[in-house]
């Protein structure tokens, strides 16, 4: 997702330019880079997805930008009350999330021949600690008609060694700390208002309907090795 | 941090007998126990100290209340304006971090001998990813700055490859996904305000210097095992 | 706004047949309910109109839930952790400023005629507040562009003898308190993101050329005259 | 509470000088100063008394600071996702609150000859709309023991033509529009920690007893004459 580093000129030369940016030597900033992304699905306009294709690159741009400020940020003045280094981490992680987030979620919806295998890791280790699959797909559900604006992830949970469900708000309000995200779906008005309007409900079954089972399997393996770790 | 499983019982007591709880039947509900600290800092009141063991212990407690509300919470109803189900997932992060959060912290602290390593995994990765080790503490000193009853936290960031300071404020916003937590202090006002009232930075810099180095080293090098899997 | 009363039995049958509320006896609980809106603009299409109504309706329908809620609901439980108490309590702030808002926000657009009086009340306050006409509408036009799925409001502010403009996140986060909302702007994407996608600025734009200084008029002489008091 | 336009030089001084400032002209700024408060209560150690006074300066000072930055500050390019103006806007809204909150409180506690009179406004208006005097106490007391660090404010709501009992977290989360504030109770751990710890129950029993009743009497007087324009 990140590929760092090669665009740390572009990414300097972008922040010093900027109207409202500082203009200190950029040395330790961090500098990711939006993916682009080929939705199959038909559940979503062309509109939709090209749209939201471009919120995500705001967002990446958006997270270089507040990197590179932090860099130069008068960190003496910190303060609870306001502060510009207060201001920029407390968006630094707004951003951050909106970014990733984004990423988890283009990369495990979309897939048009869906499905889950019963002898697959993510099957055994969904029923373990939901109890059935249709468990926590309610469970699930829930939480993507919960969410205010915001986002539905299931988290592996390394501290109560399960899977869990959570609901986020914007981008960065309720999350635990600590978690391996495995399954997301944003449920901001702006992935689906253009073509379901105030129906989240049948934009949630669709894209229900087109999980990645093969890019989450990945998550889960990779979720269960960390598990010997953590 | 938890024990899980064996205290299942008295939470099905608990929530059973409590008065606005559910009646369902538990199954699937996890169960969290709020860990015993000894801390040898003299830079607390022991008064300090004994209450905030009492509020760990009233977080585990709301997070088992919680769990145990959400296994017989009506689903079909979540609603992102009102709901029981949303207010108690809101109310799940929030207790979780609450809870290990403070787990973090206490462990982290009270160390009358500490000192960092400069052959240290720690002090390794603090510099290449600060530039310094004066660079992250004063980053770290700003964050404790400026969390409005909250948290700092020293991160590591898999999506960026490196570690990272964060302002959490009360437990659960602005808080970034997928992290995995290494350096934790707590910026409650409950934690220093009898002590030092409003001299927060006193309060820190205290902390600063019993940091136990040997806990985090230990989490550092959790946190360089998980880097080559996520 | 209100038409209170009138609606208390609907309310009461509802409250009692909703499947998670409280069977308690209803005596103190207020009822609120949705105004029609005719909106002429045809900056909106029909579908983002009719939706947006729809909207408003929940809204309404879901803070006379919580009132009934209340009612009935067990304070000496009441806990800052978690609660039904702080829930109820949350999203009944919530709700009703997404109520009153869209309220206002609808009373104030789509007038096809709109055009500011310069020996208006409202003109003169603006321009003694923000310099210049243009300068308000610069701040305001800021205002729209800077909310998270919010709102943009200029309050007569008591406490500093002026009008203000402010940025809401969601419905009720950085609420200046005890101010009087004079222009509303609805900056939530389900707003706009039917007809505009990720172009706010465009919708913002037209919003600001339809806005309806009748009732602006209307509300600042009103401000005026609570100003002697306050 | 205010006596604008006095302290202007000084104020623009010290934006001038302060490091992270704007050097623009400042002209439309407001600016606001922190009131003295002589508490008789026993109930609070000098110390907490003293240690808030500190406090209440110290968010007069910042609101005076950001109103001099939102002066000079860039507002083409407001964005909501991470823009000066925004920072300044959202932080504007925090600091306002817990300047007049914070006078609000001081002015209407540290009565030691409290008692309410039967036949107040006060009196009559609570129990016309709470039920009962208890039921008011009751409600109010369980909103005192429902924020998580912030403030239980009785507010005259003009949309719903009652007086209604509200929980704000921090200083500007869960706020009611257009609401005027007539009793409020400071529930930061700041207010109480030092003298009650943990027991938040006996600081709140402690500040309803010595609410001073004519301070009440006069915000609802006004809130009466208000309410006829509103």
């Amino acid at each position: 997702m990140s590929d760092i580093k090669k665009l740390i000129n572009e990414a300097i030369d972008e922040a010093l330019n900027s109207s409202d940016s500082n203009k200190e030597v950029i040395s330790e900033a961090y500098v990711t880079q939006a993916v682009k992304f080929n939705l199959n699905t038909e559940l979503l306009s062309s509109k939709t997805k090209a749209e939201h294709q471009k919120l995500l690159e705001g967002y990446s741009k958006k997270l270089n930008e507040i990197s590179a400020k932090l860099d130069g940020c008068d960190k003496s003045g910190a303060n609870l009350n306001h502060s510009e280094f207060r201001s920029l981490k407390v968006d630094e992680a707004y951003n951050h999330n909106a970014a990733f987030l984004h990423g988890l979620y283009f990369e495990n919806i979309s897939d048009l021949n869906s499905q889950i295998n019963m002898n697959s890791l993510s099957y055994m280790k969904i029923t373990r600690d939901f109890g059935t699959f249709d468990a926590w797909q309610e469970d699930f559900v829930a939480c993507c008609l919960s969410a205010r604006n915001g986002w539905a992830v299931t988290f592996y949970n390394p501290y109560l060694k399960r899977y869990i469900n959570t609901v986020i708000d914007l981008h960065s309000s309720n999350v635990m700390i600590g978690m391996i995200p495995v399954i997301v779906i944003d449920c901001w008005e702006h992935s689906y208002y253009r073509d379901y309007m105030t129906n989240r409900k049948a934009y949630v079954f669709g894209m229900m309907k087109e999980l990645d089972w093969n890019v989450i399997e990945d998550r889960i393996k990779k979720s269960e090795k960390l598990s010997k770790i953590l």
